[in-house]
C-alpha cells in the first residue's frame, strides 16, 4: 500500500489549485451540479414515469435534500451557496468580497447546465419513449423537466411577486440559520435545516411556478434545453417569463434581508456589541476578533 | 469593503430597539408569521390545485417543519413559542412573567394575520381562477385555506373536545422537549423535535377540524379573510366554531401541564432537588444559580 | 412571581413519588400512551376519512415518531422502552432487573388501553359518521383502527413467523442503537433512531398483519375495543390470532438478541475488554466502574 | 443477577471472533441484510399489496433509511460500507486495504442473500396469493421485489449509463461525507446522512432500473431468486441485465472518486497539507500521526 500511497499524493500535489476564489468556484460549481442533478432528476422521474415513480411530494423532498447534499459536498470550501440570491445576500451583509457574486453567479450557473445535462442523458430512452418529448408547452410538455413554467393561471405580475415573497422566505430563514450572532442549531446541521428550508418553500409555495427562487438553477437547465432540442421556445414562451425567476430572487433578497436584519438581526447583533462593551471591556479586542474569525456559517474564507 | 462595514454597522444601531420585551414580541411575530405563511401555504397549494400539487400529508409536513423554521428565526431571542398555548403553560409552571402572555398573544396574532395575507397576495390569480373563490362553504370552499373550520360529522361538543386533546398532546410532549431538569435531546434539536410534534398531530389529529391547536394561527388569519373579501360569515359559520380554537387550547393546556407534572415533571424535579440537597449541600447555593441560568429552553430572558 | 414560584414548588413536593420503580412505571404508561395515541390516531384518521386525510404511509411516519416522542417524554426517568419486548431484551442482557418486567409490561398495557381510549374520545362523531362502525371485519370495519387484525391472505403460522422476524428486527437495531460498547450515534439521538426504526418497520413489514411487534400496544387498545363495543369478537376472531402479538414478539427478541450479540455485540464487548485487561492493567476498575454508570442507554437505574 | 452476568459473560468469551477481518466481514453481512431485508421489504409490500399499502416514495424512505440503520448496526465494527463500490472507492483512495474488497464482497452479497429469503419467508403466504407470483416478466411480475430489472423504454447502453451515473453520484456524496479534511457533519451523523443520500437516489433516479448502483444488493437477492422458484430466467432476461448493476457500479465509482478528488478532495487535503507545514512545522509529526488515526470516518482499523 505504500506505493499506491506515494502515487496519491503525487496526484494531490499535482491537481491541486492554489487559487483560493477558483477552488471555491469550482465547490460551488460542483454543488450546484448536485442540487440541479437530484432536483430535475426527481421531477423527470414524476413526468417521465407519468405519476407512477414520483408525485410533488417527491420533487420537494428530492430539491431539499439534494440542497442539504450539495451543501455537505461543497461547504467546506466555498460555504455552500448553490444559489445567486444567497451569496448576493451574504455580499449586501459584509460578510462576503462582492467580487464573489459574478464568479460564484457564473460557476452555479455552469454547474446547474450539466446537472440538466447529467439527468438529459440518465433518461434520454425515456425522453424518447414519452410523448410530449421535447415540447415546451401542452399537456405532455417536457421542458419544465429542466426549467421552470408558470401555471396557466398565472399573470406576469403575480409571477414576479411569487418569486420575490419565494426567495424573501428564502432568504429571512438562511439568515436566521447562519447569522453569527444568533445560534439556533449546532454546528454541523446547518445544510439539514438549510434542506428543510427550501422542502417547506417547495411544500407550500410551488404551485404558481415551480419554485425556482434561484437564478443559477433555472438559467442553466434553461440555456442546456435550449440547445439539447427545445429551441428557442424556452426563452419566449409566454412573453420573456425567464427573466422573471432570473431578476425577481434579487429583489426578494433585498427584503428578506431588511426583514430578517430589522425584526432580529440588529437586534441580536446589537445585544452581542452591548455586553461585549458593557461587562468585558479589556477583553474586547480579542473578542471582536474571535466573533469575526468564527462566525457559524461553515464559511473560512471571509472579509 | 470597509466603507459598507461602516454603513451596516451604524443602520444596526441605528435600528436596533432596546426594549426588550418589544424585541421579543416583534421576533414572535416574524416566528408565527413564517408558521402561518408556510403552513397556509401548503393548504393554498392544496385546495387551488385540487391536489395535483398537494395532499394532506403535505400539509401536515409543511406545518411541522414551518414550525421548525419558526422557532429557529426567533427562538434565540423569544423562546420561539409562535403559540399562546405554549406561552399560558411556560407562565402557568413560573418560567415566563405573565404580562408577557397578552403580549406575545397579539404579536403572534398579528404575525399569523400578515403570514396569511402574504399568502393571500402569492395565490391571488390562483384563487380567483378557482371555482370556490371566497366561498367559506362548499365542496369548493376556499376560506380553510387560512382558518380552520369543522368537518360535517363534527358536533361542538366532539370538536371541543378534540381541541383540547390536541393542545394538551401537543403540550406534553413540549414540556417534555423543554424541561430543564430533564434532558432528553441536545442542545439545538428543540425546533426540530417541536416540529416533529406538530406532524405527528397533524398526521393522528388532523381529521376533524385541521388541528389549530394554537389560537393565534387561527384568529389572525380568520380576521384576515373577514377583511378581504369571504366576509363576516367566517365567524358565524357553524354556530360560533371559531371561539373553540380560541379557547379550547388554555383548557387543553392546563390538562397537559397536570399530566405531565403528575406523571414526570414533578418527580425529575424533585430527584434533581434531593440530589443537591443531599449531597452536595455547600454548593447549594451555586448549583441553583447554575439550573435557574441555563435552562434547556433556549430562552435567555426569565423570571 | 414569587408566591407562584413558592405554591409550584409545594405542589412538586406533595406529588412527587419516592418510589422509583413506581416512578418508572408511571413515565411507561405515559410514553406508551403517547405512543398508542399517536399511532392509532393517524389509523383513525386514514380509515375514518376514507383515506382523503391519510395513507398507509402517514400511519407509518406517525408510529415512528410517535414512538420518538413518547421516548423523550419518559426516557430520562424509565428508559423509554414503550415495547415489553424491549425490556425483555435488556433484562436477557442483564442491563435490566428482571422484576422489572411484569411491571412495566403491565403499565405499558395499561397506558396502550388509555391512548385507545383518547382517540376514541376524539373520533367519536367520526366513529357514528362511518360505516362499518364497531364492526370487527368486513370492508369497513374500524376494530382495526385500535388493535391489528391479520391480512385474509396470511395464515396463522405466516403470522407468527411475521411477528417473530418483525420483533426480531426491531430489536438487533434497538440492541446496535443502545450497545454501551458500540457507540453509532451521538448522545440524546437515540429516540430519533429508534422512531427511524420503527418507521421502517412499517414500511416494509406492514402488510401481512399491520406490525404490531408490541405485546402492550395490541393488547391494551383490543381490551379498550372489547369492552367500548365491539365485544368478544376482537379476541374470537380468526381463531385467536390475538394472542399472536402477544407471544410471538417475545420469541423473536430472544432471535434477535442472539443475532445480534453473536455476528457484533460480543466481539465489541470482547474488544473494549481486551483493551481495558492489556493496556491500562492499573486503571481496570476505575473503566469498569465508568462503563458501568453510564452507558449509553439514556438508563439512569440498572443492576 | 450476578448469576446471569456471569453466565452472559462467560458466552460473550466463548463466542468472541478474534479475527478482525471475519468480524468485519460478519458485521458487513449484517448490515448487507439490514438494508436488503428492510430495502426488498418495502417493494414486496407496495407490489404484493397491489399499492394500497406503500408506493414508490415509501420503497425510496425504506432503502434511505435501512442504509442508515444498517450502517448504525455495523458501522462501528466494518465501517458499515454494505456495498462492494464505497468498498472499491474507498481502495482506490488507499483508506481500506486491497484484500478486504473481495472479502467485503463476498459477505456484502451474502448479507444480501438472506435478507432476501427472510421477506421471501416473511411474505411467502401473500407472494402465493398474488396473480404473478414467481413470474419475472410481465405486469405481476415478482422477481422486481428482490433484483433490479431495467424498464422497457431502457436500451443496454442507457442502462449501464444509468448506473454509472448513479453510482458516481452516491460516491461523491459519501466521499464527501466521510473526508477526513472535510469536516461537514458532527461525528456520528454520517450514517443518517448516507441515508438521505440513498434516498435522493432513489426520489430522482429510480425510474429507469431502480436503483440498484450496489453490486452485492442486486447480485444475492437475484440469486435467491433463482434459487426459489423464478428459475434462471432471473439471469438471462433482457440480455443479460444482470451483469450490468454489477459492473457498471465499479465504473462509476471510478468517475465518482475522480470527480470529487478533482474538484473539492484535493484541494481541502492540500490546504491542510499546507497549513501543517506552514505555520506548525515543529507539530508536522504530531499532528499527522492525528489526522492519520482519527479520520473521520468511523472506521477503526485503517492502513
Amino acid at each position: 500500500m505504500g506505493r499506491q500511497k506515494t502515487y496519491l499524493d503525487k496526484l494531490s500535489r499535482f491537481f491541486q489549485i492554489r487559487n483560493l476564489l477558483l477552488r471555491q468556484a469550482l465547490a460551488e460549481c460542483l454543488g450546484t451540479l448536485i442540487l440541479v442533478m437530484f432536483g430535475c432528476g426527481a421531477v423527470a422521474q414524476l413526468v417521465l414515469s407519468g405519476g407512477s415513480h414520483g408525485m410533488f411530494l417527491t420533487v420537494n423532498f428530492a430539491f431539499g435534500f439534494a440542497a442539504t447534499l450539495g451543501i455537505l459536498v461543497c461547504g467546506q470550501v466555498s460555504g455552500g451557496h448553490l444559489n445567486p440570491a444567497v451569496t448576493f445576500a451574504l455580499c449586501l451583509l459584509g460578510r462576503e468580497r462582492w467580487r464573489k457574486f459574478p464568479t460564484f453567479f457564473l460557476f452555479q450557473t455552469i454547474g446547474a447546465f450539466f446537472g440538466a445535462a447529467i439527468i438529459f442523458g440518465m433518461y434520454y430512452d425515456a425522453l424518447w419513449d414519452h410523448e410530449g418529448a421535447f415540447n415546451v408547452t401542452g399537456p405532455k410538455a417536457t421542458a419544465g423537466i429542466f426549467a421552470t413554467y408558470p401555471g396557466k393561471h398565472l399573470t406576469l405580475v403575480n409571477a414576479f411577486f411569487d418569486q420575490i415573497i419565494g426567495t424573501a422566505a428564502l432568504i429571512v430563514c438562511i439568515l436566521a440559520i447562519v447569522d453569527p450572532y444568533n445560534n439556533p442549531i449546532p454546528q454541523g446541521l446547518e445544510a439539514f435545516t438549510v434542506g428543510f428550508v427550501v422542502l417547506v418553500i417547495g411544500l407550500s409555495m410551488g404551485f404558481n411556478s415551480g419554485y425556482a427562487v434561484n437564478p443559477a438553477r433555472d438559467l442553466g437547465p434553461r440555456i442546456f434545453t435550449a440547445i439539447a432540442g427545445w429551441g428557442v421556445d424556452v426563452f419566449t414562451v409566454r412573453n420573456g417569463w425567464f427573466l422573471v425567476p432570473i431578476f425577481a430572487p434579487f429583489l426578494g433578497t433585498i427584503i428578506g434581508v431588511m426583514i430578517y436584519q430589522l425584526m432580529v438581526g440588529f437586534h441580536v447583533e446589537g445585544e452581542v456589541r452591548d455586553r461585549t462593551q458593557g461587562t468585558e471591556q479589556e477583553n474586547v479586542r480579542l473578542t471582536n476578533v474571535t466573533s469575526n474569525d468564527n462566525p457559524k456559517e461553515t464559511n473560512k474564507e471571509m472579509h
